[in-house]
């Protein structure tokens, strides 16, 4: 067979077998969109031909990572809503109520950017405008899991602390019709995919949940939806159903492998186990999560039951980046503070969650997430010369898996390849003008800005006052 | 007067008054080693002449960043020793063991310029070779309080679990004279001072602890010791003392602000309060305790009575990374966590750490971390334009100081000046040659790794198995 690409005499971290899958000496060869094999350097030149060969030895190359949870719609509002208590109404809404879809365009362009150039090539993206979605991910190149929000309340503003959010059946039946519109278009790339998103349990009847969980099954796809994610959720399921959450999806047969569930912060253990058993896939967004609440989701009762768990970044207005490297770092070390022990989450695990099962709980391990032959070619290649790597130690105890963890910051990324073809490429986007993208999003913020009133974000966020303080 | 150098039309945090002192439209004069002027920027241009100017438009302009406790002499060891219990004995000392001072060397650059590059001006460099932390830090150019170790054990394997360490009172005082000899030698670069390094309450005999603090004041130095360290040091002072660490230092007269407390990861909440009213300054090791021990130091407790606080890396085969950002990041949220909370340790509040308190700390508040005439002139910039930090917003509520803190990762630093003179110049190092430092970290690498006993290996360490079974 004649491969289009060998990367030779390279070290590998295939993520096949229960750990990290090392392979020294060794070579990746890649044809078409797919990968074709993996082994020994020598034997592999040996016996196959390519049209183009990349020596790597300098390089790691493993996975790339796969971000299970992001809203890249609201990048624009980063930084804007962090060390105060109400994020969402008093930190997000007095911005996010001015954002329309050109400036929610921008954002994603700009948060796909950087999470390509921190090694991310999947995103498994959540927002109101999948136009916008599909058109970004397709023109950078990345592979997305895409799902569209829907919810029964018509706008933010009808929302009233303490009493049931009102329903508006038409808006969710239309937000459904929607995204089902999408499963039939012609010309999307084959790397972009569709889950159905009902924004919370507390967000969407039980009729309209119900009717998605049927419609995504029919469709033979997944379902991308918070679950457990504060307080106010568990209000409403209380005032509603009587119930918390997690019991009440088990009890209405919500909770299956199609699920992948989101955030879970305000999930009790035995509730975390509920969800692992039902073999539903959860997602943390531990950056987020931390900031917003300083709450550490119960992953450790859900990974003693299940491996199908994955990390997320969520957004960047309260995370406030959108890096894998900095959720595997972070939730390896929030769970330890958890614990009060250095032994929850090791790196190897985190580097797991970040590739391998994160396919899992995405429905794509057959497709993703490890380097192995059948498999698309998304990978990455690491830069072994970096100093946050130094020195590289592979004798007698190798180094490089704690130092992607717990010293990578992202910028050791060199290379980054969707399906078989290079959207990064030492150091620069290959598909698109990064700088126009940087210059839409400043211009697209300032533009936002002008709307925003400030009387409003006076009376509402708590930073406004600590600018006038010098704090910011 | 004739300025050396005018960074004009850019953005300054100058850490001046209560917060981070944002000025804008601002320029800043440089003149020989130190700040001369700060302020607008069309007045400064229109009062002063200048060598040189620099347009800052799409930088931001701060003092730099202060580490204020690590051990560069162990840098080669990164990533040896994580997600296992006992750090020191099972991760570290197979490998500590057989480092020597080149390989020490070795470490120590790499570590200076790992810390350059994410933006550090001024290491508190705390180990056993002044020579080598002096020769390096000479070279490099950056500034250092430097502190041999001084202790009475002769070597760590003298150490026995529930015994009391064996004092060899010579071995001390043989330390202790040469942290002495080392403030008499001459051609030392004015920008590196030194510390006296106790290496902690329970590894020097109260006797050569006080005779340490006569010989500080006398000479008008300060303290660099570990303090209330981990529960071995407070078997240790039990067993010795009948007390815990910090209430026997404030007996024996100890606490005081000549002292840079390091760790309190033991510390209870009285104890850090009776640290911080003594006038003592506390350094947390955030990244480094977090991996080891999953604790979070009583910071918030030691900063409700002083502000004297600083932040420290500690050392790579802990932590694994040497870089100011992480350390603030990471104290922010660990501190959040902790509290279930948003509100600790707001991201203004983490950069003064790094920076103007951190100055406090080392007993040099009037020489640097602020931006202010008379300053020595140690900054840095930051290139505005990069994706993590974009959108930049100005008004109505600037985004800038939450995105250093929670989304910056470090390589967002493109210079670093350290009393006047540029040492890292738009992402490279001005005075040595870094690709040598990096060669010569592996090669010294690789020749420690040869000596290490792998069956002694096999025997301590459980990341030994860990790899065996694929993990690493």
């Amino acid at each position: 067979m004649q491969l289009d690409l060998i990367i030779y005499d390279t070290e590998l971290l295939t993520m096949e077998g229960g750990g990290v899958g090392y392979l020294a000496d060794a070579a990746l060869g890649i044809k078409d969109d797919k990968i074709a094999v993996v082994g020994n350097s020598k034997e592999i030149l040996a016996e196959y031909q390519a049209c183009r060969s990349i020596e790597g030895k300098n390089l790691l190359v493993m996975p790339g990572l796969i971000d299970a949870h992001i809203h890249t719609g609201i990048a624009l509002l980063r930084g804007l809503a962090q060390d105060i208590t109400g994020w969402m109404e008093e930190g997000l809404w007095p911005f996010s109520r001015q954002l329309d879809q050109q400036a929610r365009e921008a954002g994603t362009a700009l948060n796909i950017i950087e999470a390509v150039r921190n090694g991310t090539t999947l995103l498994a993206d959540f927002g109101s405008n999948l136009e916008g979605l599909v058109d970004w991910h397709s023109r950078i190149g990345t592979r997305a899991v895409l799902a569209k929000t829907i919810n029964e309340l018509d706008n933010s503003s009808e929302i009233v602390p303490g009493k049931l959010y009102p329903f508006d059946r038409e808006k969710g039946e239309k937000d459904l019709a929607e995204s089902l519109e999408w499963l039939e278009k012609e010309e999307i790339p084959e790397r972009i995919s569709f889950f159905l998103g009902p924004q919370a349990p507390d967000m969407v009847s039980r009729e309209l949940l119900k009717e998605i969980y049927d419609r995504a099954e029919e469709h033979g796809i997944g379902i991308h939806m918070h679950v457990a994610q504060g307080k106010r959720e568990h209000l409403q399921m209380k005032m509603r159903y009587n119930s918390r959450t997690i019991p009440w999806l088990n009890r209405e047969g919500l909770l299956n492998s199609s699920l992948n569930a989101v955030h879970l912060t305000e999930a009790n253990p035995e509730e975390a186990r509920l969800l692992a058993r039902s073999g539903a896939g959860l997602t943390v967004c531990s950056g987020s999560i931390g900031i917003i609440d300083g709450q550490v989701p119960p992953l450790q009762e859900f990974l003693a039951v299940s491996d199908r768990a994955a990390l997320g970044s969520d957004q960047a207005p309260g995370n406030n980046c959108n890096n894998m490297f900095n959720e595997m770092k972070l939730t390896a070390l929030f769970n330890k503070i958890k614990s009060q022990s250095p032994l929850p989450l090791p790196a190897w695990k985190v580097l797991r969650l970040a590739t391998i099962e994160a396919a899992g709980c995405l429905g794509l391990e057959d497709k993703i997430g490890s380097l192995a032959p059948g498999k698309y070619a998304d990978i990455i290649t690491i830069d072994l010369k970096k100093v946050s790597l130094a020195p590289v130690i592979r004798h007698p105890l190798r180094n490089l898996v704690p130092n992607l963890v717990y010293s990578a910051q992202g910028s050791e990324v060199r290379d980054v390849m969707v399906a078989g073809n290079f959207i990064y490429r030492k150091g620069r986007m290959v598909n698109v003008n990064e700088e126009e993208i940087l210059q839409q999003a400043e211009r697209e913020a300032a533009r936002i800005m002008e709307r925003v009133d400030e009387e409003s974000l006076d009376r509402l966020s708590p930073l406004y006052q600590a600018q006038r303080e010098g704090k910011l």
